[in-house]
């Protein structure tokens, strides 16, 4: 029980609207929420937990820490090639967290669950004497058989990655003071804000040998599908596509390159293909970066194919 | 990233094994998981969140504190007359948190998985300077349109409880020294490891008229029913089923009764049904303590018909 309202009033008033439109939510007023994948389709299920001053900044704007926590477990169904269905969220807040800043925090997931067709299907709301911590589980849906997995790259496939890399690593850097944004604040915006790309994943539906979201950093989550498909994966680092932000900051300072290759938060998709793919895809720009070896883990490769190091090899949370 | 270990060394070591029986999971080396409900049924999906000290005591064994974890939440599938599938599972533990906890956790889990037939289907690890907490998500399946709910007793129908009431919060006191036990230490067993009634709850479908699992405390969750179906409950109080542990506390305290009431903690099943019901259902016996009327709210009547005024009216947590 955290705060002035007890967790009845709190469900009622902030949370049960938000479960209006979901008919197997039953009004959160149930025990559990009902959800029928519909004939032919199976449940795809993921779950992030977020914690303040480890996942997100305790000063960011509620609405944002909503979206994002929703995002990056949204992007893990994109990764799967999967479509939203609903959600369901535990708060742990501690006393502070008062009412407007729950009120901001409930825009936020509604702005959300309207941009990507999505509701809330259940939830907990209890209190805590340590940070604000969120747990999320999204649930998709995907053609039976159909889903996108990390094992399935094989030796003569290329490698992609959507959009751009970098940026959201940097963008906490730039709110930090620690690295200069463009006059528009891009990078901040794809650390606040990240972009899951849903109907990429459903497009790479038999076109993908294998997937996955890039949230621990790209040479890691590279490392993933390398470790599962049980093949060795080249990047070549100058065809990794940076936005024009990301690109100033890195001739600013070349040391932020372990930052972009690995610095995580991106939340665009990895994956490996047997054949070219056009330059977008569902809207969305991909580049092909590399290819897939016999062999085991991920080499960086430099204009001239000799191996670039990297200070880190993971995300560590700031 | 909590303690010695990174998250993905204590995912593959201490929590990959919990997956091993449920293909759906991906190894956990997947970005989510799939689960197929199978023709004819829906998925049932609950989440609860536990806080140190708040939901569990911290020093409590944490092999108990795994179960206890995972059984607050399948008591939520039994309510909805549905059987588990699966879980998935967030841990946020601070770096106090070392390895032979974990390993004593994990083996709960284990000893879990296997008396209800369930596997982890998926998680997340991270960090926190706050308490240890929990965020399980159960999810069950059960046949279209066959799911128990709240919302369906009549006036005319009889108000049904599970097993005994009470046990679980005077076990809490008891653990505090504040209640005495019997020598078999059943209070304080009932409060560390309840029983999800989950054949029960299989057994109430088409018997019971609305259902939910007692978490709150009785008098409070028979008014989430009375609300939702909008009708009023009458519990006539010597008819409310009590362990001899619990009768000879109350002996001791008379003051005790708006504990055992209102406690919360039980996690037996409280239902209606239009008909008599033989004294045990699925080996649970079951105990008629009242019956449901026109109007709203819940009383609780005495012997001579005269409302029992309690001190509480819901759970509030230590």
């Amino acid at each position: 029980m955290a705060g002035p309202l007890g967790e009845f009033d709190r469900i009622a008033r902030f949370f049960a609207p938000l479960a209006s439109g979901f008919p197997g939510a039953l009004g959160l007023a149930d025990d559990a929420a009902l959800i029928d994948p519909g004939a032919g389709w199976e449940l795809v299920v993921t779950t992030d937990a977020l914690v303040a001053d480890v996942h997100f900044r305790k000063d960011d704007p509620p609405d944002l820490i909503a979206r994002k926590a929703l995002r990056v477990n949204l992007s893990d169904l994109a990764a799967m090639g999967a479509e939203p269905v609903c959600y369901t969220l535990a708060t742990i807040f501690p006393s502070t967290i008062d009412e407007a800043w729950l009120a901001a925090f409930v825009r936020g997931l509604a702005a959300d669950q309207s941009e990507f067709g999505i509701a809330l299907a259940g939830g907990d709301s209890v209190g805590t004497e340590g940070p604000a911590t969120l747990s999320v589980a999204a649930i998709g849906r995907v053609e039976k058989g159909r889903a996108l997995r990390r094992s399935g790259a094989k030796p003569g496939d290329k490698v992609f990655v959507s959009g751009t890399v970098g940026d959201g690593a940097l963008g906490l850097l730039a709110l930090g003071g620690k690295v200069k944004d463009d006059p528009h604040g891009t990078l901040a915006g794809r650390y606040l804000l990240p972009q899951p790309r849903l109907a990429l994943g459903r497009a790479l539906q038999g076109r993908a040998s294998a997937a996955l979201d890039v949230s621990d950093g790209l040479v890691a989550d590279l490392g993933h599908v390398a470790d599962t498909s049980g093949a060795r994966i080249i990047v070549e680092v100058e065809r990794v596509p940076l936005s024009s932000a990301a690109r100033a900051a890195l001739a600013a300072d070349p040391d932020l390159l372990a930052t972009i290759l690995a610095g995580g938060d991106d939340y665009e998709l990895a994956f490996t293909a047997p054949e070219a793919l056009p330059d977008t895809l569902a809207g969305v720009p991909i580049a092909c970066i590399g290819r897939v070896e016999a062999g085991s883990g991920v080499a960086v490769l430099d204009r001239q194919g000799r191996p670039v190091t990297l200070g880190v090899s993971g995300y560590r949370h700031f």
